[in-house]
């Protein structure tokens, strides 16, 4: 897995509200105790501009967006972030914790707004070349469930969160077809157990990452 | 040309201040006079959504852009303007004249920046489909003269305009290879010319547009 001390690139992923910032930040800890140098970060985000696009992405707007204006913004974001933060911090051996990635575009793109694979497939190809997360955390629990965890979160929802349930199912079914082809790299971590269920499979899983690195 | 009272797709291109606008608005009121429903827009932008991605390519930062990154946003803003202006238009019979379209992203991406034009053609599919422009005006001039045009234009450049020379020299060496490969679509327009005679010459061309359609 490790290319002479390159850091690991570990995914977050999972539904609305399932617990995947606070999966990162459990993991983080771990590592930081571990003296394991790394970034976290998040996407769409991660620089000052693609946090500009992550704006543009969220913001509530009259507009329809078109589903492939969408997914290149993601990408566009997803460029920059590789170029100025992930791929600079693993070359130089930290690891790096991102919420959400490409995963997370076949998920709500590919599967919520129904727009063909191959699509993202070939955006992912052109942006990423050959880098893929060593280790993608799939935090899954019923829909619902997500939901009541942050049913009473202060702000209004973003242009995602107002996405109906059967968006999110769809969204769910891709995390989970994607799991049984990649099962390489995912990791289903059953996100509907109390949290320090949670909380121990996520050490367990990451203690096994540091051992092979 | 035309396919049941489709309107025609008429673009603007040619390096900084060589007379794009001059020209976009000469030609409009010759349709206009002609009676020739038709928008004008341009690119980036077009859209509200697309103007937002404009500002964002267009604004001085201090973060260095990732060419991939402007390459993706561009085509967002592009994806987004057809979907909602430029398809719509055309398909009700409007004709739609563009102040720089994907011909300027060969040039300023690709000739530029040094993307691989592959890359910029693989975008142009996936983004355009088979739409391409009926007719494009190439405004061509020495660099140096569309720069002293717009000499004293008031307000700071943006994040184009502080390239250097040769920079623009690269754009213009790709619009003049892109005329020669694609001599149905093109029409140069000698912009170095009295404006009267660069007047002329697009009332010509456009009134050979008209009888085709
Ligand atoms: N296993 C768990 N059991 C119970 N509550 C949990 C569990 N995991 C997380 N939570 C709580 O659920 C809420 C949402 O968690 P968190 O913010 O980590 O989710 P998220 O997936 O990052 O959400 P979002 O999709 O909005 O980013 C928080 O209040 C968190 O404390
Ligand atoms: N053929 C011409 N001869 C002399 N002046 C011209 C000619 N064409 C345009 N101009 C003048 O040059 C200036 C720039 O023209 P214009 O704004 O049309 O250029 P542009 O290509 O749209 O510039 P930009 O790249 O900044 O959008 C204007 O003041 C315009 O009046
Ligand atoms: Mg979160
Ligand atoms: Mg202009």
């Amino acid at each position: 897995m490790n290319d002479g001390g390159r850091g690991l690139f570990i995914t977050f992923e999972g539904t609305e509200g399932v617990g995947k910032s606070t999966a990162i930040r459990l993991v983080s800890e771990y590592l930081t105790n571990r003296g394991i140098d790394h970034r976290v970060t998040r996407e769409p985000g991660g620089t000052p501009l693609a946090e500009e696009i992550r704006a543009l992405l969220l913001a509530s707007r009259e507009e329809a967006v078109d589903p492939t204006t969408e997914l290149l913004l993601m990408f566009a974001a997803r460029a920059q972030h590789l170029a100025r933060l992930i791929r600079p911090s693993l070359d130089g051996g930290q690891w790096v914790l991102c919420d959400r990635f490409t995963d997370a575009t076949y998920a709500y793109q590919g599967g919520g707004r129904n727009l063909d694979a191959e699509l993202v497939a070939t955006l992912e190809q052109l942006v990423q070349g050959d880098l893929r997360p060593d280790r993608i955390f799939w935090l899954d629990a019923p829909v619902a469930k997500g939901m009541e965890r942050i049913s009473d979160r202060a702000g209004g929802k973003d242009r995602f969160e107002t996405e109906r349930e059967r968006f999110f199912e769809r969204v769910r079914a891709v995390y989970r077809e994607r799991a049984q082809t990649l099962p390489e790299a995912y990791r289903r971590i059953d996100a509907a157990q109390p949290l320090e269920v949670v909380e121990q499979a996520l050490y367990r899983e990451t203690a096994s990452l540091i051992d092979r690195w």
